[in-house]
């Protein structure tokens, strides 16, 4: 039979990294591509007594339960978030399936195709690919290494009038850049004037690499809660990078009625996420320091990025230059000019590495000479190899151009 | 800020079954109105036994997995309906968050606005909602006692040219009612001649009263894969009913290729569902007698069946009949003409006990002297209790009518 898709069908991509995952998969690989975190920080012993204590409870665990997620859960959610400068109620969070289905339901609820979206770019792959999918005209707002400028802001606010700015201001996946105060507060202001709403997706903020006090980027969010009258900010956050993935357990927060009407899509979409995962995550706050856990592994990453910094710099690879992040996952690596890293990659991959080429994270006029690279799941032993194997690489690239 | 809400958030309705049990919360009320699995029933044991064994592994158990879920739980699933007459392979299986998620994101990737829809009435609230949330323009098939009719069918093929047909054939919901087979096979072949996709949704197919041989109904799906040809059924199924809903975790079937294309819709909507839920399914699977489990629940289920059918029949309601279902959930009781069942309840449960009134199961021209009871979750030393309220709810009803 010949089927007939729907046109949201026909815009949907397929991932770059997962075909990347394709091709070392069987290989004896270093990979740097994935946005994994490292598998051997995750707490397990405490997850797996969290679980039994929710299965040690009455049948009533298994049954269905709200849309909206875990009552006792988004409780403390709401606490984390006010001491993180975000006042909010428990009203006005849904639990989702990992961060990822609060940035697809907010688009299903506010974009009809057609709809104008701001974004930075680089920016997060698989937001722009929910975008696409919902049909939206993204524009790219200019940026330099401390978030959008306002100027350039202000004239794509005015000239497209989107309905959504799309952003990962700390931390940044792929770049790892986190904007300044001074245009966090700038954005904010300019979107609240133009009536528009910022999806604001924070899934890296808490893993930071400054220890001091007051060191935690301002969110947006908290700077939008500052005014009066209405919110313009909508945020969201995950466990997968503090806890672990594979609790698939994120949150959305925002406007009362704009959450209510999330929670409406969100039951048509899947009626409600895992509780038992929702309820472990509870008991896991209840009895594990999670404040201790997010201070270790962001240690422990800080160590590795700057392992695979310092490999990186001692090559000493022509034009090669990169920026060290402040916290998060990713390393975002720019090469020589005449270097297209998507066509270095089978290279790379013959040799023995992978990594992400920069070009898939553009919406449009991609910078090709790019390439993201993670340094939170590598075991740090194999990281001068990987980046050995990537200047082998490289140097077979270098031949090819010449003959 | 005034929030600018899509065309497809517009057509998101609230869900009359919440607005029932927000009317019920804090009272006592018999609920015979939501579509719950009976708690006492739920494995929890074997289940926190399932967790533990996982839990009890490497690290690599809370990482990432897979968008179209865990490998060896796709197997047993595809174990599973091939001994049911659905011969598949894995890769044509992909894991969701309950079969709800399976619903939404097969119209998600087949549906654009307009297009036709065919179904039954009444059929399943909550993919009423997701065609709506799509604008799909829903049409009914004409259906007696043994499924829709060929003739009618045919006739909204041609008139039609719909995209979709949408059904419940086994134990529906919300009447409990099961296709014959000549219907079945009727049905399959008028859709492959017109080139339409089914989507056969059967979360209640294993729960049968009848323990004969034979007695488990042929799916429109093992129907479909006895031709040459590719494939016009998508099959959706579920753990919520036969293990425990708070799992999540249902699965999709269909054409290799329609699959791989939802798998990309899944990725951008939430990357994956919950893999330690379906970790510990599959290892439920393997230490536990699952088909003893369904047998017991199934009898269980039987004789609460039963014993709400007794006590309907016993009151001898004017007007009201009904036909006792073969397995399911539900039990369709039709009133006398001259009841609302939706104007009844508010006196039902200010009597203390609920039920979904049969109307918001209808696309269109709803009868309104229906409504669907649940027998699966209600205690039954409730249950005469239960018709009793139901009763004086009746005579209150009646009183008004006169005054």
């Amino acid at each position: 039979m010949n089927i007939n898709y729907s046109t949201a069908a026909k815009h949907l991509g397929s991932s770059a990294v997962r075909e990347i995952l394709k091709l070392t998969q069987g290989k004896d690989i270093i990979s740097l591509a994935g946005g994994l975190p490292g598998e051997d920080l995750f707490p397990l012993e405490a997850v797996r007594e969290a679980y039994t204590r929710v299965l040690s409870s009455d049948n009533t665990v298994l049954q269905y339960g709200l849309t909206e997620g875990y009552d006792p859960l988004r409780d403390k959610i709401a606490g984390r978030l006010s001491a993180q400068g975000i006042p909010v109620s428990s009203s006005e969070i849904v639990l989702t399936t990992g961060s990822q289905q609060a940035i697809d339901l907010l688009c299903k609820i506010i974009l009809d195709p057609g709809d104008a979206v701001l974004v930075e770019a680089p920016t997060y792959l698989a937001a722009l690919q929910v975008l696409s999918s919902y049909r939206a005209d993204v524009h790219t707002v200019t940026s330099d290494e401390d978030g959008m400028l306002p100027d350039d802001l202000e004239d794509k606010l005015r000239r497209y009038r989107p309905k959504l700015l799309y952003a990962v201001p700390t931390f940044s996946n792929p770049t790892g850049a986190t904007w300044s105060e001074e245009r966090r507060i700038k954005t904010v202001e300019l979107c609240r004037r133009y009536g528009v709403l910022i999806l604001e997706d924070n899934p890296y903020g808490e893993i930071t690499f400054d220890e001091s006090e007051g060191a935690y980027p301002l969110s947006l969010a908290a700077i939008d809660r500052s005014y009066n009258g209405g919110y313009c900010v909508v945020y969201t956050g995950t466990f997968s990078k503090i806890v672990a993935p594979a609790l698939r357990t994120g949150w959305i927060v925002g406007d009362p009625e704009l959450i209510r009407t999330l929670a409406k899509a969100k039951q048509a979409a899947d009626l409600h996420s895992s509780t038992i995962d929702q309820r472990a995550l509870d008991e896991l706050l209840q009895g594990f320091d999670i404040g201790n856990h997010i201070r270790l592994i962001s240690r422990e990453y800080h160590t590795r990025m700057k392992l695979l910094s310092t490999e990186l710099s001692s090559r000493g690879w022509e034009g090669a230059h990169f920026r060290e992040p402040q916290g998060g996952m990713f390393l975002w690596l720019t090469l020589s000019q005449d270097i297209n890293a998507a066509e270095l990659l089978p290279l790379a991959v013959d040799k023995g590495v992978a990594f992400v080429p920069g070009e898939v994270f553009y919406p449009a006029q991609p910078m090709r000479n790019t390439m993201r690279l993670n340094f939170t799941h590598t075991p740090p032993q194999l990281v001068p190899l990987a980046v050995q194997r990537l200047e082998e690489a490289l140097i077979m690239y270098q031949q090819r151009l010449l003959i």
